[in-house]
């Protein structure tokens, strides 16, 4: 049995338009991506709020893959909102509307039986209320926080408070860059390493991700894709794979954490298949696996 | 003995301008790059053109790395000169001044003892002259070519007529989603195998390198450097290096291919480090085999 994953994060509707098709207030929000992903490895533990608008069809995605729901408050008002655009090279959203709803008072409250959760996932919200799940949880094994440009501009003070609790922080290159103040990616992990997180695990979009942890560097390129439809959720679905796979190994070193990077990078390559969550809540674990060696053919070369 | 490889290419001062430094009328030129980043692995041909400005300390360097320069050709005028400029981010030159010269005439030709080279690397001159060369030579067991969007934009039909005639195409992402008028990359990279290469590779600057050849796809990262002084001639470089282990190694094969893209990516991680051709000229072999083995260390994770 894997040890159990808390997730921290949002759960909202999503209306997106790529090149290739547009859906309307579909299911997404960054606890929901991630908790799917790591399902497949590992028990998880949601917490966020919905609105009195929420329907049971979409509770319905969480039962199926066994996440417990105890800490997804539902209270009265609409549930968080957002529309967002994506251009031919599908790297960036174009965030059309935002609109917070009940996410606007959202206080995290971690539910008695979650507080022992050996693995927590800080999804990106606002840095305090990261530092306040923190607060109301017995020290976990293994801590990983996202953050955000928002909050890195808007909060750099209180992004350094929340990180110099974390374990491993997930940010892109774009936000490396940004919160250390430093244009070059391997001198900005250091400086962001040094703030507290024993490792930073840079994503680069279709280029992949980096990981850092002060002794050693891990490269691994992304799934090269015939067919991308929707690229939102990807980071969260990463974060899932790679917190899964670190539950479900249950040791603490490199080794499982470059395999979680694999892991982590096979799901975002299945999420941005299909549109929304259809791909990610359609898979078979030994297509994960198959995955995960088609990754292997594609990074291997022999010795010097 | 390894195979002779011929290159056909730029030989040039250039004048450079990074956020950590300013060069002027260092030698430069896409051959150059080239021929030295190749030189630690094969006997290197060149052709290419200077002028009377040519000072006899570059063709020292030539000279120091065993490089056979029976097709430089030194013709009355001045020399290619090329002047740019990089911002903090590195990854693309802004052209502050072009001033062809003797290059504006330049006609490649290909001297006797050249003619039989079975390892042949067309730079990055017009489609046109690239043909003219191969029509002088033998048959050879590889040729490689580069391009760029100058070329792709202005004589897209004369680039096509170059391609249909070569085994691999080394061309940046940009690049192969414009020839191929396609922006998903495998799409593109089927579309360009489709018009001759059977081995399409795809440079993403600091985002590292992609391999197509139809049955597999292979990726590698960048070397992540603290350090990175001035990106010209990077991928020059890594062409070198993946030509001359190609020409080192003897067979053509997806296993040397594979070990030629990393010995490529170790050239160009070398040669961003300091100025110009300046730690490219001053490399021990053992160094070059120890970076591609960090280059391993780099990227390996573990089966499922």
């Amino acid at each position: 049995m894997s040890a159990s994953i808390l997730v921290v994060g949002s759960v909202a509707f999503d209306s997106l338009k790529t090149p290739f098709g547009e859906a309307d207030e579909i299911l997404g929000g960054s606890a929901t991506y991630f908790s799917v992903a790591a399902s497949y490895f590992a028990p998880v533990r949601v917490v966020a709020v919905v609105g009195s608008d929420f329907p049971d069809k979409h509770l319905e995605v969480f039962r199926k893959h066994s996440i417990d729901t105890t800490g997804l408050a539902q209270v009265q008002g609409k549930t968080f909102r957002w529309k967002g655009e994506y251009g031919y090279d599908l790297n960036e959203a174009k965030t059309l509307d935002t609109q917070l709803n009940v996410f606007e008072t959202f206080k995290p409250v971690i539910p008695e039986s979650y507080r022992s959760s050996e693995y927590v996932f800080l999804g990106n919200i606002d840095p305090e209320l990261q530092l306040s799940v923190l607060e109301q949880i017995k020290r976990p094994r293994v801590v990983a926080c996202d953050s955000m440009n928002f909050w890195i501009k808007g909060k750099p003070e209180a992004v350094k408070r929340t990180i110099a609790h974390v374990d491993i922080l997930i940010i892109n290159d774009a936000e490396t860059r940004m919160l250390a103040n430093e244009p070059n990616l391997v001198r900005a992990a250091n400086r962001i390493m040094a703030m507290g997180p024993k490792t930073l695990i840079v994503k680069r979009g279709e280029y992949g991700v980096l990981m850092f942890n002060g002794r050693s560097v891990f490269g691994a390129p992304a799934f090269p894709l015939e067919d991308v439809y929707d690229p939102t959720g990807a980071g969260d679905s990463f974060a899932g794979g790679f917190m899964g796979a670190l539950a479900h190994a249950g040791d603490v070193n490199e080794r499982v954490f470059r395999r979680g990077i694999i892991y982590g990078s096979v799901m975002a390559s299945f999420n941005v298949e299909q549109f929304g969550m259809h791909r990610l809540t359609n898979l078979q674990r030994d297509q994960i696996d198959d995955r995960f060696r088609q990754f292997k053919a594609l990074t291997h070369f022999e010795e010097v």
